[in-house]
Formats: structure tokens, sequence, C-alpha cells
């Protein structure tokens, strides 16, 4: 089998150069992705169209050689899958029926993978038509950031009503979030077993937590997903990035017992490098460097090269590269990251 | 003279119990608030009148008693002083004229003070109707949060134009944000001048900048403001407030030349402390907690004073109260504040 580069970092090694994805590869700057689009109906029709999703997934691997594809879906399949009525609509973002402490005890009664079928059939088409030395990754959403749209029922700037919902109602909370991290590891398990190589959990709103709510909310939830796949999957490579994290970062990857950490464009770098003395870290460039290009891109560039690039490092964005970013600019960005000697 | 408690604390004194208030005290959360804003035409028409304005910031004082009053106004009269056609709409937020490069350069030349005389007008007569021992505070929004408005011309969930409009333009973005701490600057000594006691910058958005970012644009023009306001009125107390900076807030206090600075919820409170062995802080209660009420107000209350508490702090909120928090559990905040003993 040929070396899937990516994993070698995973167990810890350095490698020169380091390897590379970007967050959101497969998305809309990319004309072929605008195109493919077109083909399916609903955004959710897309995620569950093993044919369509497996081609807008191969996409940037055709055109870029990156080093891992990430399967295409979104984090909120699991509400999705739990009959939460979730629709995306242009411009305005997900919506879906909010929850009730009430619908919460049902949630762990629904076998939700049936429903996901048709992305587990993309992973096994993807591994089948990857190239060999391409990492294959599949994903979900952290327990705690898809809550916070199943209780709010959208997207809000600071996930307030989920923090609400935690003050007021604790329990049901805690009981929401183990329910979603059992689903989540059931959904993890059935990637890997597709063809997954390693999966990465995002926690895309942990940066709106205080201390302890971070520790009951955003920690324990991981901790129970990966300590749940690694014993039916022992082995099984697993990255989690909690968005905005900051200084809670510290103990993160030793708390939850991932094997890498992802890190937004904010995390100082640093910062970034004692994290990096624990274990492997993936980031972080400004996805906004990846839209103005030039100096900026470059020396965005050079700035984590040189800071993180004599450890094990996964070069990434520090979030997902936007619809204006030049497709261009990955080109460019690709060569530069290839290009670095130690 | 009475003495006014806040200010000792700035002078590096450690109260007990601390001062408290909170941002944002005057707000939708009173229901004499609401009242007495259907009295104005637009918001901005409440900000520039004096006796409306007078009014608004007196309520939480006779309220709750709170140890600073804080001027009722908005970060966004500079843009409005500068002509950028701002309006507020209800639920939409903010909205104002997006600027070019080119016209940054015609931003020195505007002398805004006459546009926020009434702003001084209502500092003036705030000073004489306090009582005594209250605090009073001026603000102003910090270059950075303001420009972000300006670029984009309304709020994005991260601001995301403003950083792509620093990558592509670095200098026309040096330029704007020292044209606005010097606009800052007079904007504050005009405040000091008609009786603020100290001021606040508000930093609301520098936690989507990067390392170096956040220490061209979001430290330099707040220390520009500092050595500007400094260099007049000797001795001018200022607090910063850099919400989300996470670990840049390190020496945040240090370089900018603070007196104090402003934590958001999402300091552990660690870290809080660390930086208070360098200095005051002031914060960080999550308001969700204030909606919350109970057993989630009062541990919240009681872990910042347990941590902070034996050394010089200004109980706050880490951002401002929000229109669903109940009055009775600022009663409830204040007097669980004050009944703190070491």
């Amino acid at each position: 089998m040929a070396v899937r580069r990516l994993l070698k970092v995973l167990d810890g090694e350095t490698l020169t150069p380091p390897p590379i994805w970007l967050m959101r590869q497969a998305g809309r700057y990319l004309p072929e992705y605008r195109q493919t689009r077109q083909q399916a109906g609903s955004f959710l029709d897309l995620c569950y169209n093993p044919e369509l999703a497996t081609e807008v997934t191969l996409q940037p691997i055709r055109r870029f050689g990156l080093d891992a594809a990430i399967l295409f879906s979104d984090i909120l399949v699991i509400p999705d899958a739990l009959k939460r009525n979730v629709t995306f609509s242009e411009g305005k973002g997900p919506a879906m029926d909010p929850i009730e402490v009430s619908d919460i005890a049902s949630f762990s009664k629904v076998d939700v993978l049936p429903h996901l079928c048709p992305v587990f059939e993309t992973v096994k088409r993807l591994r089948a038509e990857l190239p060999q030395e391409t990492t294959l990754l599949g994903f979900c959403g952290a327990p705690w950031t898809v809550a916070t749209y199943m209780i709010a029922g959208h997207g809000t700037p600071d996930q307030a009503p989920a923090r609400l919902f935690g003050y007021n109602h604790p329990q049901a909370m805690e009981e929401l979030l183990a329910t979603l991290a059992d689903i989540s590891a059931d959904y993890l398990v059935a990637q890997i077993d597709a063809g997954a190589d390693a999966v990465q959990i995002f926690d895309s709103w942990a940066g709106v937590l205080g201390e302890s709510e971070f520790e009951k909310f955003a920690v324990k939830p991981i901790q129970r997903i990966i300590a749940s796949v690694r014993s039916r999957r022992p082995g099984a490579k697993i990255i989690a990035f909690a968005k905005g994290a900051g200084l809670l970062l510290k103990d993160y990857r030793q708390k939850t017992g991932a094997d890498a950490i992802g890190l937004d464009w904010s995390v100082p770098l640093s910062f970034a490098q004692e994290l990096q003395k624990d274990g492997p870290v993936q980031g972080n460039l400004d996805p906004m460097r990846m839209v103005a290009g030039g100096k900026a891109l470059d020396e965005g560039i050079d700035a984590i090269l040189q800071a993180l690039g004599n450890g094990p490092l996964i070069f990434n964005l520090g979030h997902g590269i936007t619809p204006q970013a030049d497709p261009e600019n990955v080109t460019k960005l690709v060569n530069r990251v290839r290009g670095f000697k130690r």
C-alpha cells in the first residue's frame, strides 16, 4: 500500500513538507463544484447522492493533488436523521425545528444509520476511486455544535440560545450531548468501516463557551465519542477541531484523546508551538488570505511553516475556504507548502 | 468629594466588595428604557438627545445603585460623524455606506466634534445629576471594530470583509485605523473634559484577528489613542476591552497602556488570575447567566469572586446584558457581589 502521509503525522511523525488539505476544499470556490451542485436538488440531496457527493469530493484532489480528501457531507445530517426537518436555503444558512426538553429522550431510540446509508456508500466509492496515497477523511459535528443548531433552530452570532439552554436545563443538555455523542460514534465507526482512514470532529462553536461549560459541553462529549469509537475500532485516527477555544486548547488533546488538534487562525503561533510539543497540530491559515493572495498569502504560509514545520503538522486553513477564494491561490499554496525545506 | 470606588480599582487597589457595573446596563431589558426609547425617533436620535440619553443612562443607577454609569451612546457615532449614512434598523443591526480605499484620505479632514456636541452635553448633565460616588464612564469603539463596520457596511459573522481589506490594502488599513484613532482620542478627550471620570475602549471584534494582525490592527491603534489622550490629559483613566482576544490579552495592558483590561466570558479564570497579577481586570460573567438566573447565576458570580475577588477587580459581564435578561437578576447580582467578603 502506498504511504498515506497524513496518517504518519497522526502517528506523531514530522514530515517535510507537511501534508496539506483544506477544510471545505470541495466547495463553491470551484467552478466544477458549482456545476455539479446544479445537478442535485437541495444541498442535502447532494449530501445523500453517492455519485455526485463522490464527484465533488474528488474534484479538489484532481485539481490540486491534496494529501487528503474529506467526505462531502454536512454536520447537520445527524439532526436530519433525527427528523428535525433540516433545510438549507441560499444566503440564509441552515434551519430546522427547534427542540424542546421533552424531545430529547426520543433521540436515543432512533437508529440513524439507515438514513445515513448513502453517506457510507459515498465513503466506499471514494476509497475505491481515490489515489492510494490520498488519505480519506470522514467527519461529524461535535455534539455541542450540532446541539446549538438543534436548540436555536438556526445559526446565531454567538449561539446564545444553546448557552441559555445549558444554564436552564443542565441535565437535559448533558443528556442531549451524550445522546449525540453516542450517535456520532456510531456514525464515525460506520464511516471507518466503509473506508475512512481517519475522521475529524468539528466543534465550530466551542469558542462561545465559558471555561466550566467548555469542560462539560465540549470536552466531555468528544471524550465520549473517541472512547466509544476506539473501544470498537482500536487505533482509529481522530482529529478534533475546537474553533475559538483559545487557551482551553492547552490540554484538549490529552483530555479528549484525539490524535491531533485543529487550530483556527486566531491561535497565536507561539501557543501553537507549545501545543505541538504535546502532539500533532493542524492549521491554521486565515481563509481570507486565500482570497487576498499575493504577499498576504505567502507571508501567512511562511509564518506557519517556520513556526510549526519542524514538528508534526498537517497544513490547513484555520476555517473553511470561502466561495470568494481564487482556485489559483490553492495551487500557489500547495506549491509553496510542498517547497518547504527544514 | 465622595469616593468613586471604581477609580480606586483603576489605580490598582483591591476593593472588597469590588465595584460593579454592567455593559449595556441602560438597555432594552429595562421597561423604563423601552418607554423612553419610544419618545425618541431613531436609535441615533436617542444617542444625540441629551435629555433622553441622560435619562436612560440614569435609569439603571436609580434602580440598582451600580458603581458606575456609562454614557448612553453607540460606537458608530464616529462613522455617523464622518457622514457614512449610518442607520439602525430593528432586528437587522446597523448599516452604513461601505467605504472605498479612496474615501480614507478625506476622513482626517473632518472635524467630527461639532456633530458630537450633544454627546458631550449628555456627559455634562450626567456628571451633574449622578450621585457623587458614582463613576461616570465615557467610551468609544476601537478603530478596528469601527473599521469592520465601515468596510463591510454592516455587521457580519466574522468580519471577513475587513480582514480581507487588511490583507489587500495593508497601508490603507493602517491609515484608516490611525485616522480613527486620532478622531477617537479627540472624542475621548472631549468626553473627559465634559466630566467623564474614565473611559472604555470597546474592541468587540478583536477576536477575529490572527496574531500579527492583532498587533497591527488592534494593539497599535489603541496604543495611539491612549498615548494621545494621556499627552493631553495626564492621568486619564482608561479601560480597554478586546473581546475574544484570548491568549493575546497576555501583554495587552502593558502594550496598550490601559489602566485595566476587560475580559469576555470565554476567558478562563485561571488565565484571568494571571492577567490580574499585572493589573486590574474587569468582567466576566456570561450574559446568558443573567437570563437564566437561579443557580447558574449564583455559581457564575461566585466563581469570579473566588478567583478574582482578592485582587483589583471591577465586576462586570463578559459582554453586554441582553434584552431577555430579567431586571430582578441584576438586583440579585448586585446583592451577591456586595455581600462578598474575603
